[in-house]
């Protein structure tokens, strides 16, 4: 039987320990339903009034004092212990700093530190361009030596000669959402003599993670997409403690000094994943992001997992219940294992599909060369909400409305 | 015959093409005198509705909306062009983005690569440590080598090897605000085929820079300070359009990218300076400086300069004339030219006695081991502020309020 308006409302009241958090975030623009999670999670309703405490009392008023007397200097510190569980991450070991593709260049940099002499980085040949970039850039100044991966099969082969300092992997495809399997991944990585890196950007925030449970080395995340820090919030970067004292950070700051109002003229790494911090917080960003923060306090990661689980798979049954037949297909894998934050669908004409329906007040995005996708946010999604979105790609279809010259423009 | 309030008062009458920005600025706190513009500088007035407008029409209505519709990309750009006169660049030779410290990295790493195969680093031995500590960390890597800088007038000693790539050094300092001449440091650099890196925090906004003048090659400087971008705001660089495609950047990100959303498998550098931009631009800190940048591009850097000799001036004669015999002396030099943003006195007792006179409503602060710093935003205080703040200071210094134990805690 198909799933109808009724079932998909149903389906809302099942989740109940995300009751409640739901209206901790503000409402969107008016007659639009968002599922661009992957690009910028909702806002905490309380964003715009920690924000105006923190520019009132903290800029204004407080000023230098606000060093001192508040807990700026603390945020990277909290904020990662606020996200550490939603990543399966001790709270000791995440800090949120910088921007992911910085944290990217730090981590690498430190992998390929502690790994001396080895000095081979195995990157995704087709992953999400920034993580490739980091790595050449390295390679590019004579610090490492790239080792292409066509796919994740690859990797023994990629690993065999046993020479990888380390895999830098992301963990969800960003265009087709496919999930690597971490613990796999870091047993044949780990064998190999070589660390894991994992870029959680397409995950965290969505779908349950078990960093310390799968053993991963080390990872980093973007903070804007399903965490919901803002846009361009800083990253995160997390460390398992074996190795976070092994060597000195690449970019030494001196908020990553053991002391750093000490003024010490020589740089001691700070103990732990503090040393990774760099300059002076961004503390404008940081009251943002602690606004997410207070909620992520309140999420069980599982109960998450399991809204998300149900999120997608309704998606991708209304999308074979209502939209056979037009050319659409569903690029991500059916099972949500193997599922990151979004659900592709792959079209011949995706980019301007992706532009209709953002007119129509379904705020979706496409990525070349055919990927339509669906990101909703698991903490403020709803299942009616889907239904109202695939009822209206159906009609966009019937309508071939992707063929509208005013859908044909770039578009991010 | 000394100064008097009235005189004060008149001075404050005398910079007309200054006038009216003061009002631009929010007050702080009140029966608050602010002389720490050297840790944060005063807020623009209409900050918060600009970061009230962000929020909601950005982050919670326009969403992934907001990297195609708004600004936001653009503004690394926009807020560089703004700031670039008052440090004397071309505006398109400046960026806003990440922080002091990791530009810093950036741009010694960048200087490096320029120069190989020379790889020594000069650096002030005295600096503020973070500037060392960018270097330290490099050099720690292997990928440079120090030389220590006891002073200035040691320059032509530290090149005479030839070996020189890169000196690294802090227009000001940030304890007794001592300023370099940028033009003779330059020419000597320049002539042993070395190039400079001028760390700008404690000067950009406060005094008339000429970066460009005086053939600087790269720049660095603080956002927070007296740029009054807001705390923890992002940094600016600045290079020399003569290099800026003269090498990769060190840290390859898809915003430095020749074409960021291509993903194009391969790195390929943005033109110009555009490459040294890493990861997604801080969209809510960029809205905070955005006000700041729209006061500044109304600034003229002359006046700016002459507002600030004036304030420092006058703050030395009333210290001279006030309070004398207490143990506390000028620490800075007298002349304008040789002096940066702040004003600083040498005292025996300089941390307490800085917390007596923020107990006292004066925001001052002291740097080890004994420097006393007063540092006025040349936009926003006034020659009456200096005559309250000296008064007080004379009383606090009259009553011995240094030695109250409850100033004796340690302070940022």
């Amino acid at each position: 039987m198909p799933l109808t308006l009724a079932d998909c409302i149903a389906r809302d009241g099942g989740n109940a320990s995300l009751r409640g958090l739901r209206e901790r975030f503000a409402p969107g623009a008016p007659d639009t339903l968002y599922f661009d999670a992957n690009s910028i999670g909702p806002m905490p309703a309380d964003a715009p009034a920690r924000m105006q405490a923190v520019l009132q009392q903290g800029w204004a008023e407080a000023r230098r004092r606000g060093w001192n007397e508040l807990d700026w200097l603390e945020q990277p510190a909290k904020l990662g212990a606020a996200i550490a569980p939603v990543i399966g991450a001790q709270a000791e070991d995440v800090r949120v700093a910088d921007s992911t593709s910085i944290n990217q260049y730090k981590l690498l940099r430190f992998a390929l530190a502690l790994q001396a002499p080895r000095r081979v980085i195995v990157v995704q040949r087709d992953v999400f361009p920034s993580n490739r970039y980091a790595a050449e850039g390295i390679a590019q100044a004579g610090g490492a030596e790239l080792r292409f991966l066509d796919d994740i099969a690859a990797l023994p082969a990629a690993l065999a000669p046993g020479d990888v300092a380390v895999v830098a992997l992301s963990h969800v495809d960003y265009r087709d959402s496919t999930r690597l399997d971490m613990a796999s991944a870091n047993a044949q990585v780990r064998a190999a003599g070589a660390l894991s890196l994992w870029d959680l950007s397409h995950s965290a925030g969505a779908v349950a993670i078990a960093l310390r449970g799968t053993d991963s080395d080390l990872a980093v995340g973007c903070g804007y997409k399903y965490l919901c820090g803002g846009p361009g919030a800083p990253a995160f970067l997390y460390v398992h403690p074996r190795h976070a004292e092994g060597a000195w950070p690449a970019v030494c700051g001196w908020m990553g000094h053991a002391d750093t109002f000490a003024f010490e003229p020589d740089y001691r790494p700070a103990p732990g994943p503090d040393r990774f911090l760099v300059g002076t917080p961004p503390v404008l960003a940081q009251a943002a992001f602690a606004a997410a923060a207070a909620v992520w306090r309140e999420v069980d990661p599982q109960a998450l997992d399991a809204q998300h689980r149900s999120l997608g798979d309704t998606l991708i049954q209304l999308l074979d219940e209502q939209c056979a037949g037009f050319g659409i297909e569903l690029a991500s894998p059916r099972e949500h294992a193997r599922r990151g934050g979004h659900v592709a669908l792959r079209f011949a004409h995706a980019a301007p599909l992706a532009q209709a329906l953002v007119h129509h007040g379904v705020v979706v995005s496409a990525r070349k060369p055919e990927a339509l996708r669906f990101a909703p946010h698991p903490l403020t999604a709803t299942h009616e909400q889907l239904w109202t979105a695939v009822a209206r790609l159906r009609d966009l279809l019937q309508r071939e409305a992707w063929r509208d010259p005013r859908y044909q423009q770039a578009s991010v």
